[in-house]
């Protein structure tokens, strides 16, 4: 049986940039901007980092784990770059977390990046150049829309229960400074939207972002040496899981949930001893790819039973107000999507929230918070929980 | 000041591939072949690997973690992708042992593999298409002739010196029985060969090749309950290091030795407790990727001082029955370079001639072996000591 990072790595410092069409920064530049913000936040120099990791999913743009040492300045360092699709960046985290724990490096730095924008610009493939060798490549819309018609169809959920689900996101991501979308929209604004994938139109997608984000990783004992030595914050578990490639194409999908997912929140729960995550984690930055997704997310993470997703956004449980307030950053739907650095922004906003230091958005006195990223599509899930000191 | 890796880490079984233009076999077979002959060769079933890590270069023929996990039918673990240009597999490997020291798994996976021939074939990028946004790109035989044009002014090294590391390889890699290209070359024949970039013709680059390779990690109290129980293999130390990109570039830079390979080598003597490596490395396996980079790696390596490379290979040091034999598999010149690949199966092989078992090429009594890595190109190195129970 696996073991647990539980209690063996802090978050020290963090810093990201903002997210948006960013066509005057390069993804060197938005590193350097997330990296020197996170090395300010902990109270650290940069020399002080040992060794790097990058979560970046499009090579096209010529950023690995060695091209990013140099607009760092980071030279003679080792730094690796990680993949593994819209989870690129929480891996990433993962990897230097582990690192970490084995007592190799005192300080990290984990960091994710993506320039979507100029995806193609270049000449080079974009996202739409992609497929698997065997199962080929539907859109990410198209799949996604047959989960949502398949819970219309099983559960009687309905275009207003995904719009609910854009309307709460928007309103907590136009108090964030940092989101791409800082304003909020109207759920008729939703429902009228122009179709990309029938049922889903263009509130119930998440668009294409560019941005970075960056975490400073250490043992709990030397992060008490440093700036934020009274309130940094644990890694409390950590699952990351594969169900099957393009499981929107096997037969024994029921298109009703992820069990990448659920396996990955499975191993995080056990790592950090939650029994009940409904009443234990007191917010959440899950993978709202697509409104639906977001739906099912709930039931995959256990905020809920299946089938009942829906009633938790009807109900206002996951509102900023709410019970489980679930993406108080305005999430990938307001707060953008640059693939390689959503996992690490979902991890500096929980533990801003975890701090106290959301302004604006601040959940009431959390103590466990969770990320959640699903990609591949749907292939591949990883979930964190953090929690206070 | 980092730790240190030494002794945590247990290989506890390896499996590679033939390496070659293996046109009839998908990166998933490949895979596949390689990580069940590493999972019989520890002894374990399939089900026991807890989590996986793969290095592969090129994203263009669909590998990543996530769709690692499908045809190794290992659903519901955590997969990785780490990708670090030519140390993409030793990468992998690193990665797969922060983890197992960690404590957080008993058993895992790393692997890496590479399809080089099909790089282009399904209408996507090749190697050609590659680029710094910044730097752009020289061709690898470009810039490394540059290096060999560089020594031969410097050092009156000559086109023999090269040649003869040729020559060696090849007498090693005909022994082979997974080797790329299983046959000698004379002197004359790469002497006369057809010119790449001159000083370097054909026999002084290695070629395109496809392939896989696999080992199975844990702690070293775990491995004395399996098959190798009494011949599993420790890594003594690793270090990788950035140190700029794009080198050949750099005004600074003298076209004679990686400052990469340099500072990795440091760090895993360090660890490994190595202060005369000339005397206390066995045999090595070491990125030729052309015949003047074997030359320079040995001063990088420290096996002699700068300047005298050329004589490590004209007096037979390096060579099967030498003092330090390098390449002893054939290198990446005989054996093949599939690029996610080649850290990995270097690592295998420096296993089996640590357990006696590289037949055909058996260094003498070996203690201490160590394999070496450069990417980028020249930007990143890794280097790994392995060494006996």
């Amino acid at each position: 049986m696996p073991g647990s990072i539980k209690d063996k790595v802090a978050i020290m410092g963090v810093g990201y940039t903002k997210f948006g069409e960013l066509w005057d920064k390069s993804q060197e530049d938005l590193l350097v901007e997330a990296g020197y913000e996170a090395f300010d936040d902990a109270g650290i120099e940069p020399k002080d980092v040992q060794a790097i990791w990058v979560g970046v999913f499009y090579y096209f743009t010529g950023l690995s784990g060695c091209t990013a040492v140099e607009p760092l300045k980071l030279f003679g360092r080792p730094a690796t770059r990680v993949e593994n699709f819209c989870a690129s960046g929480m891996d990433a985290f993962r990897n230097a977390c582990f690192a970490v724990a084995s007592g190799v490096y005192d300080i990290v730095l984990a960091c994710g990046v993506e320039k979507l924008m100029d995806s193609g610009s270049r000449g080079l493939p974009g996202l739409k150049d992609f497929g698997h060798p065997v199962y080929g490549n539907a859109s990410a819309p198209a799949m996604f829309a047959l989960a949502a018609t398949r819970a219309f169809h099983k559960y009687e959920w309905t275009k207003e229960d995904l719009a609910k689900v854009a309307v709460k996101n928007h309103y907590n991501g136009a108090a964030h400074p940092k989101a791409h979308f800082r304003r909020e929209v109207k759920i008729e604004e939703v429902l009228s939207a122009p179709m990309i994938a029938a049922p889903l139109g263009r509130y119930d997608c998440c668009a294409m972002s560019d941005g970075a984000a960056a975490l400073i990783l250490t043992r709990p004992e030397i992060a008490k040496q440093y700036k934020h030595k009274d309130d940094y914050v644990l890694v409390k578990g950590n699952g990351l899981a594969v169900e099957t490639v393009m499981p929107f194409y096997k037969p024994s999908f029921d298109y009703l949930g992820f069990p990448a997912t659920q396996k990955a929140a499975q191993e995080a729960y056990k790592q950090a001893g939650v029994k009940d995550p409904r009443k234990e984690i007191s917010c959440a930055e899950v993978h709202d790819c697509f409104t639906i997704t977001e739906l099912l997310n709930y039931e995959d993470l256990g905020f809920c039973k299946k089938g009942e997703g829906a009633e938790l956004i009807r109900e206002g449980v996951t509102a900023i107000d709410g019970e489980l307030p679930v993406n108080p950053s305005g999430g990938l739907k307001c707060f953008g999507h640059p693939i390689g650095a959503s996992g690490c922004r979902m991890l500096v906003e929980i533990t801003k929230q975890l701090q106290g230091r959301a302004d604006g958005r601040q959940v009431k006195d959390p103590v466990l918070g969770l990320a959640h990223n699903l990609g591949g599509p749907a292939s591949v899930a990883s979930v964190t929980i953090l929690g206070r000191t």
